[in-house]
């Protein structure tokens, strides 16, 4: 009984006005491909008219055989011109997609500043696009740009923008926060208003400037929207589109829309992951439903609760979303959170074992020493699997090297290192353009021979703290090193009043870690390769 | 005649839950000052009875004379006692603070699952303790935990824990959305009941697991709520708390209500910027308000349209909150800044020097390299008087080394600095329990013999931060160091892909400023001292 909802994923497009965000035709095949297991109805896929990657993109992306229609944007014809003569409508037919979206202005400031025309003009560009698309078959959707901020100025002006979609055929009129700038209450009103006076389905669009983009979505589908625009993690201009990674579980968790089916939302997280990788831009830890931190728990007295029933501080049960539950393991919390964390794992762990209390102890005395396991499962993971299963030492260190030096404004940095794997002593040196560089590379280029997958991952985040302060210089500090691979990511921690050698602590463990993984995977182990799900695919 | 809001800041208890958050008590207080410099009503400390950091914050805080309200945090009652002898309660009135924020059951779930005890205790519970802080003279807030699943659950109950503080005196009711699971849409109607059925001042405490608690904080004060709990920049367990950053600027700028003065609503960035840079966390370029990307341009068609005017791209001034428009070409935003600064170091600057343009375009370069003068003032004030006065320097570095290694578990680290002094070289080593640690001992070895003063000085703290986080230890990073020595605290900055590198240079800024200064309180200049003086103690 519950309305459908169509997702129109425009991370391909209007995600890549994103600051730092440039994806290649091959990164967007990869990413359509993603989405597409992921069920949304649209994949907006860029600007036929603008550049050779998005040419290449919709060449290439009909041979993939996508069940999501590919879309194409452009923008209404060009002022005092003719729709069958504008070079960019003609791109858009000629790219063979099904479905298009133009975006045309529908606030009377625009038109006049920057549009620089007439309002009759503007709306006479509407018609004649929104047809011309028709005439070829396609399925057409307005993109009214500030039809908030069009409304709020000139209601009766917007509202003949999107009449003059609607009259040329256009099966979408998609509301546009372009500026961001409007808050929920008001989208409520005024999507009510656009639904008491055209036929047409209505979609949404809005932008994140006032941290509303996700309220502001619900709110219109609310009000009677069934299309919902937005980019996968947020990502888009200023401060981004709407995370569909939150609007979806949202409207199909909370509220009982359809969205996806309930076996393809769960791999949400792991699209979330998969894409910001490709975008190569860090995912906040603390994201909604999809980030590393969205289940994860601190405090002792909310891990107790928790451990008696999860939804004493949990809204879904992650595994909808294809999240999971983190125990944090830090100083506010006790002997619980560890043995939770070794069930999580698989161990088989107790409270009244005298090993159990041996590994809490050694984790109590890393902490007051500096150590922080809540932000390096990893190392925390490696820890319980020494103290409770046989885990072989895959490398062993001899020693390392750093030399650096600063003359006339040249800097060198250059690692030496000397490590032992199964017996065979491997001496070697690399530059690098800093010292934990050079000794990145270093290890790497000692272990590579043996492990070559090493070279599918890498090290996606440095952080450093100094512990104690009043030491200053001469005070201990805390590396976190975060790996990735794939659509993976392992923290690792390393202490010392040597920010190299917390740093090459750090290093060694998420080597150790991710050869750990690799070697589960050989031997065939499935419920940690699940677990882990490393380099796995 | 619009509503004043009472800001609640939580940043140093809730948003110390958040993963990879850990604040000292010095950094405690260094965000304290800046908040009450921004103007919130309430700053919420931490919890006296837990550990022996919040009890030295709440020591040295009063030394600091804020207008704020400081507030300690603790829980009702324990279950089957008396308030008068629970260690805690009384823990938050010895420490001598006039407000405090008590947590409490709302949810009869919780009552049973984590308390595990009777629905009546728990109210008892709650009476008692409001009662007992009254009668200790404190405004009292009650954090009614769970209000909304609660009252989803059991409205009557939910509503009569709320009511049990009210009777006992509690001057706030603040409804908690403590696992981030409700819709803005619910939290409307929820508390629209709470303020027909209660006659308290309501509060609300949401947090960010649906990537609402910004929509969910604004629709409780649309249904009448008057104090809005949150965190600066969002942080706190899981996803967040929610953002004050984002709130105050809808709830002012949006919706017109009272918040803070205007003049004081301009120092939110930077506020957000310097408690991210204390707390450690990098801040997402997108964050709404504040982020550095939020009035940021990128495209052709955008800029063209905001050179016309800017409200065509932008949903308020920039200014208003004290952030700037940002596109791709150069542009003056950040002049006044810096000619304010120069003011303020006495220095006779005006925006149509050419002077002043040239520094403003070397400050401009520097920020793009990756330099952030925002927490380092020291190394602002040494550009400037570069540029403006005839400052002298000191001393010159030919050249430095460093050389480290770890063999059988002993690591070594040693320095060798080439520097001149007035025309004398000095070419001495010295070895540190790490690299930054060697070298700052080795640069001082250097300039003692000229500087005695300089043993009167020390470095305070010293941070590392990665700026491009794609390349990770490839990328390049920002080193902070603070010094503090002569009643004097101040901080340098240093950039480069390698942290020894940046380290050096942030050493190198800190002495100069530090010689500079003694130079100056030689010639009897008090102001600067004076200026710098942060916390003195």
């Amino acid at each position: 009984m519950s309305a459908n909802i169509s997702i129109f994923d425009t991370t391909l497009r209007d995600g890549t006005q994103g600051e730092g965000i440039s994806l290649s035709a091959d990164d967007k095949l990869k990413i359509a491909l993603k989405l597409d297991a992921l069920g949304v109805h649209y994949i907006e896929g860029g600007n036929p008219g603008s550049n050779s990657k998005d040419i290449e993109f919709f060449q290439r992306v009909k041979s993939l055989g996508l069940n999501a229609r590919i879309t194409a944007f452009g923008s209404t014809r060009r002022k005092n011109s003719l729709a069958e003569q504008d070079a960019s409508l003609l791109r858009i037919v000629e790219s063979g997609v099904p479905a298009a979206t133009l975006v045309g202005k529908a606030w009377d400031f625009h038109v006049h500043t920057a549009l620089q025309t007439s309002l009759e003009e503007n709306l006479a560009m509407i018609f004649d696009s929104f047809a011309f698309l028709k005439r070829n078959g396609m399925e057409a959707m307005y993109d009214a740009e500030h039809f908030f901020d069009g409304y709020k100025h000139n209601p009766e002006y917007a509202l003949a923008a999107l009449r003059k979609a609607q009259d040329a055929g256009a099966d979408w009129l998609v509301l546009c926060d372009t500026n961001g700038g409007t808050l929920p209450s008001e989208i409520h009103e005024i999507v009510s208003r656009v639904r008491s006076e055209l036929t047409a389905s209505i979609g949404i669009h809005t932008h994140n400037d006032c941290e509303l983009a996700v309220a502001n979505t619900l709110s219109a589908v609310q009000a009677g929207a069934r299309q919902v625009q937005g980019t996968i993690n947020g990502y888009g201009e200023r401060c981004g589109n709407a995370n569909l990674c939150s609007i979806i579980p949202n409207l199909q968790i909370k509220m009982g829309y359809n969205c996806l089916p309930d076996e393809k939302l769960r791999t949400l997280t792991s699209t979330a992951r998969y894409v910001s990788e490709i975008a190569n831009v860090h995912m906040p830890v603390g994201q909604a439903y999809v980030g590393n931190a969205a289940f994860a728990h601190k405090g002792g007295i909310h891990v107790s609760a928790i451990m008696k029933d999860s939804k004493t501080y949990e809204h879904i049960q992650p595994e909808l979303v294809g999240n999971k539950q983190r125990i944090l393991v830090s100083e506010l919390a006790g002997q619980s959170n560890i043995i939770s964390k070794a069930h999580e794992l698989g161990l088989d762990v107790n409270s009244n074992n005298e090993k159990t209390k041996q590994i809490i102890d050694q984790i109590k005395e890393l902490e007051h020493q500096g150590y922080q396991f809540e932000g390096a499962d990893a190392s925390l993971e490696l820890l319980l699997r020494e103290a409770f299963t046989d885990m072989k030492e895959i490398f062993t260190v001899e020693s390392f090297k750093m030399h650096m030096e600063k003359s006339n404004g040249v800097m060198i940095s250059e690692a030496i290192v000397k490590i032992n794997v199964d017996g065979q002593q491997v001496y070697t040196a690399a530059e690098g353009n800093g010292p934990v560089n050079a000794l990145d590379n270093a290890l790497r280029k000692a272990l590579v021979q043996f492990y070559p997958k090493i070279e599918q991952i890498h090290l996606s985040d440095y952080k450093v703290r100094v512990i104690d302060e009043k030491d200053a210089t001469a005070a201990k500090v805390r590396v976190l090193v975060e790996s990735t691979g794939l659509d993976n990511t392992w923290s690792t921690v390393g202490v010392s009043s040597n920010v190299i050698e917390a740093s090459w602590e750090a290093l060694l463990g998420s080597i150790r870690y991710a050869l750990l993984s690799m070697d589960k995977v050989n031997n065939g182990s499935p419920d940690i390769t699940e677990r882990l799900g490393l380099i796995n695919h």
